[in-house]
Protein backbone atom coordinates (compact mmCIF):
# COMPACT_ATOMS: atom_id res chain seq x y z
CA UNK A 1 0.00 0.00 0.00
CA UNK A 2 1.74 2.98 -1.01
CA UNK A 3 1.78 6.41 2.09
CA UNK A 4 -0.66 7.94 -0.04
CA UNK A 5 -3.17 5.16 0.30
CA UNK A 6 -2.09 4.56 3.73
CA UNK A 7 -3.05 7.73 5.79
CA UNK A 8 -6.73 7.44 4.27
CA UNK A 9 -6.77 3.52 6.20
CA UNK A 10 -5.11 4.93 9.11
CA UNK A 11 -7.76 7.65 9.41
CA UNK A 12 -10.13 5.30 8.90
CA UNK A 13 -8.94 3.11 11.26
CA UNK A 14 -8.85 5.35 14.35
CA UNK A 15 -12.76 5.32 13.90
CA UNK A 16 -13.48 1.88 13.07
CA UNK A 17 -12.02 -1.51 13.14
CA UNK A 18 -10.52 -2.37 9.27
CA UNK A 19 -8.75 -5.21 8.22
CA UNK A 20 -6.64 -5.39 5.54
CA UNK A 21 -8.39 -7.47 3.25
CA UNK A 22 -11.25 -4.48 3.36
CA UNK A 23 -9.12 -1.67 3.80
CA UNK A 24 -7.51 -2.77 0.24
CA UNK A 25 -11.03 -3.57 -1.48
CA UNK A 26 -12.16 0.03 0.06
CA UNK A 27 -9.29 1.34 -1.73
CA UNK A 28 -10.67 0.45 -4.82
CA UNK A 29 -13.60 3.10 -4.55
CA UNK A 30 -10.81 5.88 -4.64
CA UNK A 31 -8.94 7.57 -7.35
CA UNK A 32 -5.20 9.35 -6.62
CA UNK A 33 -5.05 12.52 -7.33
CA UNK A 34 -1.68 14.58 -7.59
CA UNK A 35 -2.39 18.06 -8.22
CA UNK A 36 0.18 20.82 -8.47
CA UNK A 37 -0.17 24.34 -6.60
CA UNK A 38 -2.59 26.79 -7.51
CA UNK A 39 -4.28 24.10 -9.61
CA UNK A 40 -8.06 23.86 -9.64
CA UNK A 41 -9.89 20.35 -8.45
CA UNK A 42 -13.46 22.26 -8.73
CA UNK A 43 -14.78 25.41 -10.29
CA UNK A 44 -17.43 27.51 -9.38
CA UNK A 45 -20.66 26.69 -11.88
CA UNK A 46 -19.25 22.75 -12.25
CA UNK A 47 -20.81 20.11 -10.62
CA UNK A 48 -18.77 18.85 -7.43
CA UNK A 49 -18.36 15.11 -8.77
CA UNK A 50 -15.92 14.07 -5.63
CA UNK A 51 -15.46 14.12 -1.73
CA UNK A 52 -12.18 14.49 -1.50
CA UNK A 53 -9.29 13.43 1.35
CA UNK A 54 -6.45 15.41 1.80
CA UNK A 55 -3.32 12.66 2.09
CA UNK A 56 -0.64 15.36 1.64
CA UNK A 57 -0.70 19.30 1.00
CA UNK A 58 -3.10 21.32 1.33
CA UNK A 59 -6.27 22.55 -0.20
CA UNK A 60 -8.22 25.41 -0.28
CA UNK A 61 -12.29 25.74 -0.67
CA UNK A 62 -12.92 29.55 -2.06
CA UNK A 63 -15.33 31.82 -3.94
CA UNK A 64 -14.92 34.81 -6.08
CA UNK A 65 -17.39 37.91 -4.23
CA UNK A 66 -18.80 40.92 -5.90
CA UNK A 67 -15.69 42.78 -6.27
CA UNK A 68 -14.00 40.03 -8.21
CA UNK A 69 -11.62 39.17 -5.15
CA UNK A 70 -11.22 35.50 -3.91
CA UNK A 71 -12.75 34.74 -0.64
CA UNK A 72 -11.17 31.86 1.31
CA UNK A 73 -13.72 29.80 3.55
CA UNK A 74 -12.05 26.96 4.64
CA UNK A 75 -8.34 25.20 4.20
CA UNK A 76 -8.04 21.50 3.84
CA UNK A 77 -4.67 20.00 5.10
CA UNK A 78 -3.51 16.41 5.91
CA UNK A 79 -6.70 14.10 6.86
CA UNK A 80 -9.31 16.56 6.17
CA UNK A 81 -12.22 15.94 4.20
CA UNK A 82 -13.58 18.77 1.51
CA UNK A 83 -16.38 19.47 -0.76
CA UNK A 84 -19.06 21.24 -1.76
CA UNK A 85 -21.49 18.99 0.23
CA UNK A 86 -24.90 20.91 -1.55
CA UNK A 87 -23.17 20.04 -4.87
CA UNK A 88 -22.03 16.88 -4.14
CA UNK A 89 -25.06 15.84 -2.75
CA UNK A 90 -27.56 16.95 -5.35
CA UNK A 91 -24.63 17.02 -7.83
CA UNK A 92 -25.82 20.34 -9.10
CA UNK A 93 -23.57 23.19 -9.87
CA UNK A 94 -21.05 24.33 -7.54
CA UNK A 95 -20.83 27.02 -5.89
CA UNK A 96 -17.32 27.18 -4.90
CA UNK A 97 -13.68 26.29 -6.40
CA UNK A 98 -11.37 24.29 -4.65
CA UNK A 99 -7.24 24.83 -5.41
CA UNK A 100 -4.41 23.30 -4.11
CA UNK A 101 -2.29 25.94 -1.88
CA UNK A 102 0.80 23.56 -2.11
CA UNK A 103 1.42 20.36 -4.28
CA UNK A 104 -0.88 17.75 -2.78
CA UNK A 105 -1.86 14.01 -3.03
CA UNK A 106 -5.28 13.54 -2.94
CA UNK A 107 -7.42 10.46 -2.56
CA UNK A 108 -11.23 11.21 -4.53
CA UNK A 109 -14.31 9.69 -4.13
CA UNK A 110 -17.16 10.14 -6.69
CA UNK A 111 -20.61 10.61 -5.89
CA UNK A 112 -21.66 7.06 -7.32
CA UNK A 113 -18.33 5.52 -5.79
CA UNK A 114 -19.40 6.47 -2.41
CA UNK A 115 -22.91 5.47 -2.76
CA UNK A 116 -21.30 1.92 -4.08
CA UNK A 117 -18.91 1.99 -1.49
CA UNK A 118 -21.45 2.76 1.77
CA UNK A 119 -24.04 0.41 0.57
CA UNK A 120 -21.05 -2.31 0.19
CA UNK A 121 -19.15 -1.49 3.09
CA UNK A 122 -22.32 -0.27 5.75
CA UNK A 123 -19.22 0.42 8.36
CA UNK A 124 -17.99 3.45 6.34
CA UNK A 125 -21.40 5.12 7.05
CA UNK A 126 -20.07 5.78 10.69
CA UNK A 127 -17.09 7.09 9.81
CA UNK A 128 -18.63 9.58 7.58
CA UNK A 129 -20.91 10.44 9.88
CA UNK A 130 -17.49 10.92 12.44
CA UNK A 131 -16.35 13.20 9.66
CA UNK A 132 -19.53 15.20 9.24
CA UNK A 133 -20.39 15.27 12.98
CA UNK A 134 -16.82 17.10 13.52
CA UNK A 135 -17.07 19.58 10.51
CA UNK A 136 -21.02 20.11 11.75
CA UNK A 137 -19.15 20.99 15.19
CA UNK A 138 -16.11 22.98 13.76
CA UNK A 139 -18.46 24.84 11.60
CA UNK A 140 -20.90 25.67 14.73
CA UNK A 141 -17.85 27.17 16.36
CA UNK A 142 -16.70 29.25 13.17
CA UNK A 143 -20.14 31.21 12.90
CA UNK A 144 -19.87 32.28 16.69
CA UNK A 145 -16.79 33.34 15.93
CA UNK A 146 -17.68 35.15 12.60
CA UNK A 147 -20.60 36.88 14.83
CA UNK A 148 -18.87 37.57 17.92
CA UNK A 149 -15.31 38.34 16.76
CA UNK A 150 -13.22 40.97 14.89
CA UNK A 151 -10.99 40.00 12.17
CA UNK A 152 -8.07 40.74 14.27
CA UNK A 153 -9.32 38.79 17.06
CA UNK A 154 -9.94 36.48 14.87
CA UNK A 155 -6.40 36.64 13.72
CA UNK A 156 -4.93 35.96 17.38
CA UNK A 157 -7.45 33.38 18.29
CA UNK A 158 -6.36 31.69 14.78
CA UNK A 159 -2.34 31.83 15.28
CA UNK A 160 -2.70 30.93 18.97
CA UNK A 161 -4.77 27.11 17.56
CA UNK A 162 -3.06 26.69 14.80
CA UNK A 163 0.68 28.04 14.75
CA UNK A 164 2.56 25.57 12.48
CA UNK A 165 -0.65 26.26 10.31
CA UNK A 166 0.18 29.98 10.36
CA UNK A 167 3.70 29.10 8.81
CA UNK A 168 3.04 27.33 6.23
CA UNK A 169 0.18 28.95 4.39
CA UNK A 170 0.84 32.24 2.30
CA UNK A 171 0.22 35.33 4.10
CA UNK A 172 -2.24 37.01 2.01
CA UNK A 173 -4.42 33.37 1.76
CA UNK A 174 -4.87 33.59 5.66
CA UNK A 175 -6.31 37.67 5.29
CA UNK A 176 -8.60 36.58 2.58
CA UNK A 177 -9.49 33.28 5.18
CA UNK A 178 -10.28 36.37 7.59
CA UNK A 179 -11.82 38.94 6.00
CA UNK A 180 -8.73 40.74 6.00
CA UNK A 181 -6.78 42.81 3.52
CA UNK A 182 -2.99 41.34 3.15
CA UNK A 183 -1.94 45.12 4.55
CA UNK A 184 -3.94 45.31 7.57
CA UNK A 185 -2.69 42.08 8.53
CA UNK A 186 1.29 42.89 8.05
CA UNK A 187 -0.36 45.76 10.21
CA UNK A 188 -1.44 43.34 13.15
CA UNK A 189 1.92 41.09 12.82
CA UNK A 190 3.93 44.14 13.26
CA UNK A 191 2.37 45.54 15.91
CA UNK A 192 2.30 42.37 18.06
CA UNK A 193 5.84 41.67 17.46
CA UNK A 194 6.74 45.23 18.56
CA UNK B 1 -47.18 5.54 18.39
CA UNK B 2 -48.05 9.09 19.25
CA UNK B 3 -47.42 12.02 16.99
CA UNK B 4 -44.70 12.93 18.65
CA UNK B 5 -42.76 9.83 17.88
CA UNK B 6 -44.40 9.19 14.58
CA UNK B 7 -42.51 12.55 12.79
CA UNK B 8 -39.36 10.92 13.51
CA UNK B 9 -39.92 7.78 12.41
CA UNK B 10 -41.08 9.37 9.28
CA UNK B 11 -37.90 11.23 9.17
CA UNK B 12 -36.18 8.32 9.50
CA UNK B 13 -38.07 6.64 6.82
CA UNK B 14 -37.00 9.66 4.12
CA UNK B 15 -33.53 8.23 4.75
CA UNK B 16 -34.16 4.23 5.00
CA UNK B 17 -35.78 1.56 5.30
CA UNK B 18 -37.46 0.84 8.67
CA UNK B 19 -40.04 -1.76 9.28
CA UNK B 20 -42.62 -1.12 12.57
CA UNK B 21 -40.69 -3.57 14.73
CA UNK B 22 -37.24 -1.78 14.85
CA UNK B 23 -38.86 1.57 14.70
CA UNK B 24 -40.54 1.08 17.99
CA UNK B 25 -37.33 -0.69 19.33
CA UNK B 26 -35.49 2.62 18.28
CA UNK B 27 -37.98 5.00 20.25
CA UNK B 28 -37.10 3.65 23.28
CA UNK B 29 -33.81 4.70 23.17
CA UNK B 30 -35.51 8.26 23.01
CA UNK B 31 -37.11 10.85 25.87
CA UNK B 32 -40.05 13.12 25.31
CA UNK B 33 -39.61 16.27 26.33
CA UNK B 34 -42.34 18.71 26.32
CA UNK B 35 -40.73 22.57 26.70
CA UNK B 36 -42.46 25.98 27.35
CA UNK B 37 -41.50 28.98 25.44
CA UNK B 38 -38.68 30.82 26.46
CA UNK B 39 -37.33 27.40 28.76
CA UNK B 40 -33.72 26.67 28.20
CA UNK B 41 -33.07 22.83 26.99
CA UNK B 42 -29.50 23.71 27.33
CA UNK B 43 -26.97 26.90 29.14
CA UNK B 44 -23.32 27.49 28.48
CA UNK B 45 -20.77 26.07 30.69
CA UNK B 46 -23.35 23.19 30.73
CA UNK B 47 -22.69 19.22 29.25
CA UNK B 48 -24.88 18.85 26.20
CA UNK B 49 -26.09 16.14 27.04
CA UNK B 50 -28.82 14.97 24.11
CA UNK B 51 -29.16 15.29 20.47
CA UNK B 52 -32.40 17.16 20.01
CA UNK B 53 -34.51 16.16 17.23
CA UNK B 54 -37.57 18.86 16.93
CA UNK B 55 -40.95 16.96 16.53
CA UNK B 56 -43.45 20.05 17.05
CA UNK B 57 -42.19 23.55 17.48
CA UNK B 58 -39.08 25.12 17.17
CA UNK B 59 -35.72 25.75 19.24
CA UNK B 60 -32.75 28.20 18.58
CA UNK B 61 -29.21 27.91 19.86
CA UNK B 62 -27.54 30.99 20.90
CA UNK B 63 -24.69 32.44 22.84
CA UNK B 64 -24.24 35.77 25.24
CA UNK B 65 -21.88 38.11 23.77
CA UNK B 66 -19.40 40.25 25.42
CA UNK B 67 -21.80 43.14 25.79
CA UNK B 68 -24.36 40.60 27.10
CA UNK B 69 -27.02 40.31 24.51
CA UNK B 70 -28.34 36.91 23.22
CA UNK B 71 -26.75 36.28 19.51
CA UNK B 72 -28.30 33.93 18.21
CA UNK B 73 -26.74 31.53 15.60
CA UNK B 74 -29.41 29.05 14.31
CA UNK B 75 -32.81 27.80 14.62
CA UNK B 76 -34.45 24.09 14.56
CA UNK B 77 -37.97 23.72 13.07
CA UNK B 78 -39.87 20.62 12.77
CA UNK B 79 -37.67 17.67 11.50
CA UNK B 80 -34.40 19.07 12.64
CA UNK B 81 -31.77 18.42 15.09
CA UNK B 82 -30.02 20.38 17.40
CA UNK B 83 -27.37 20.07 19.72
CA UNK B 84 -24.06 22.03 20.58
CA UNK B 85 -21.57 19.15 18.97
CA UNK B 86 -18.46 20.23 20.29
CA UNK B 87 -19.81 19.84 23.70
CA UNK B 88 -21.82 16.34 22.93
CA UNK B 89 -19.26 14.56 20.89
CA UNK B 90 -16.53 15.50 24.10
CA UNK B 91 -19.03 15.54 26.72
CA UNK B 92 -17.31 19.28 28.03
CA UNK B 93 -18.91 21.89 29.21
CA UNK B 94 -21.17 23.81 26.23
CA UNK B 95 -20.71 27.35 24.52
CA UNK B 96 -24.28 27.76 23.60
CA UNK B 97 -27.48 27.83 24.76
CA UNK B 98 -30.30 26.26 23.27
CA UNK B 99 -33.96 27.14 24.00
CA UNK B 100 -37.22 26.73 23.17
CA UNK B 101 -39.03 29.51 20.61
CA UNK B 102 -42.02 28.35 20.83
CA UNK B 103 -44.24 25.24 23.17
CA UNK B 104 -42.27 22.21 22.22
CA UNK B 105 -42.09 18.64 21.69
CA UNK B 106 -39.18 17.43 21.27
CA UNK B 107 -37.40 13.66 21.21
CA UNK B 108 -33.87 13.64 23.14
CA UNK B 109 -31.23 10.96 22.65
CA UNK B 110 -28.38 11.26 25.39
CA UNK B 111 -25.18 10.45 24.78
CA UNK B 112 -24.71 6.99 26.00
CA UNK B 113 -27.88 6.00 23.97
CA UNK B 114 -27.23 7.58 20.96
CA UNK B 115 -24.16 5.10 20.83
CA UNK B 116 -25.77 1.86 22.11
CA UNK B 117 -28.89 2.69 18.98
CA UNK B 118 -25.81 3.33 16.67
CA UNK B 119 -24.50 -0.19 17.65
CA UNK B 120 -27.58 -2.33 17.88
CA UNK B 121 -29.25 -0.45 15.14
CA UNK B 122 -26.00 0.44 12.58
CA UNK B 123 -28.21 1.88 10.09
CA UNK B 124 -29.05 4.51 11.76
CA UNK B 125 -25.49 5.54 11.08
CA UNK B 126 -26.78 6.43 7.33
CA UNK B 127 -29.49 8.03 8.74
CA UNK B 128 -27.04 10.85 11.24
CA UNK B 129 -24.54 10.60 8.34
CA UNK B 130 -27.36 12.27 6.45
CA UNK B 131 -28.29 14.70 8.74
CA UNK B 132 -24.68 16.01 9.30
CA UNK B 133 -23.78 16.05 6.00
CA UNK B 134 -26.16 18.63 5.04
CA UNK B 135 -26.20 20.62 7.97
CA UNK B 136 -22.48 20.62 6.82
CA UNK B 137 -23.52 21.50 3.65
CA UNK B 138 -25.73 23.96 4.54
CA UNK B 139 -22.72 25.38 7.17
CA UNK B 140 -21.06 25.98 4.22
CA UNK B 141 -23.41 28.05 2.71
CA UNK B 142 -23.94 29.98 5.76
CA UNK B 143 -20.15 30.96 6.17
CA UNK B 144 -20.36 32.27 2.57
CA UNK B 145 -23.59 34.11 3.08
CA UNK B 146 -21.60 35.77 6.57
CA UNK B 147 -18.91 36.72 4.25
CA UNK B 148 -20.54 37.92 1.18
CA UNK B 149 -23.32 39.48 2.55
CA UNK B 150 -24.58 42.70 4.13
CA UNK B 151 -26.90 42.21 7.21
CA UNK B 152 -29.68 43.77 5.05
CA UNK B 153 -29.12 41.24 2.13
CA UNK B 154 -29.27 38.76 5.01
CA UNK B 155 -32.81 40.01 5.95
CA UNK B 156 -34.06 39.91 1.58
CA UNK B 157 -32.25 36.39 1.45
CA UNK B 158 -33.91 35.18 4.22
CA UNK B 159 -37.58 36.28 3.65
CA UNK B 160 -37.13 34.71 -0.11
CA UNK B 161 -36.13 31.43 1.09
CA UNK B 162 -38.06 31.28 4.21
CA UNK B 163 -40.66 33.26 4.04
CA UNK B 164 -43.38 31.15 6.52
CA UNK B 165 -40.35 31.05 8.92
CA UNK B 166 -40.16 34.79 9.25
CA UNK B 167 -43.87 35.61 10.16
CA UNK B 168 -43.71 32.85 12.77
CA UNK B 169 -40.83 33.45 14.43
CA UNK B 170 -40.27 37.04 16.72
CA UNK B 171 -38.40 39.86 15.07
CA UNK B 172 -36.11 40.32 17.77
CA UNK B 173 -34.99 36.76 17.78
CA UNK B 174 -34.73 37.48 13.82
CA UNK B 175 -32.76 40.25 13.60
CA UNK B 176 -30.32 38.83 15.96
CA UNK B 177 -29.66 35.86 13.82
CA UNK B 178 -29.28 38.32 11.26
CA UNK B 179 -26.72 40.60 13.50
CA UNK B 180 -29.46 43.24 13.06
CA UNK B 181 -30.60 45.70 16.00
CA UNK B 182 -35.08 45.02 15.93
CA UNK B 183 -35.02 49.03 14.99
CA UNK B 184 -33.06 48.58 11.77
CA UNK B 185 -35.33 45.65 11.24
CA UNK B 186 -38.17 47.55 11.05
CA UNK B 187 -36.04 50.41 9.26
CA UNK B 188 -35.59 47.58 6.37
CA UNK B 189 -38.88 46.25 6.19
CA UNK B 190 -40.45 49.58 5.95
CA UNK B 191 -38.47 50.71 3.21
CA UNK B 192 -39.45 47.31 1.43
CA UNK B 193 -43.40 47.93 1.33
CA UNK B 194 -43.14 51.79 1.08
Amino acid sequence: MADIEENLINHIARFLEINEHDANEILTYFKVIEIAKKKNLLSEGKICKSNYFVSKGCLRMFFINEKGVEQTIQFALENWWIADYTSFSSQKPADFYIQAVEKSAILALDFLSQDKLLREFPQMERYFRFIHQRAHAASQFRIKNLYELSSEERYHQFTKRYPEFVQRIPQYLLASFLGLTPEYLSEIKSKRIS
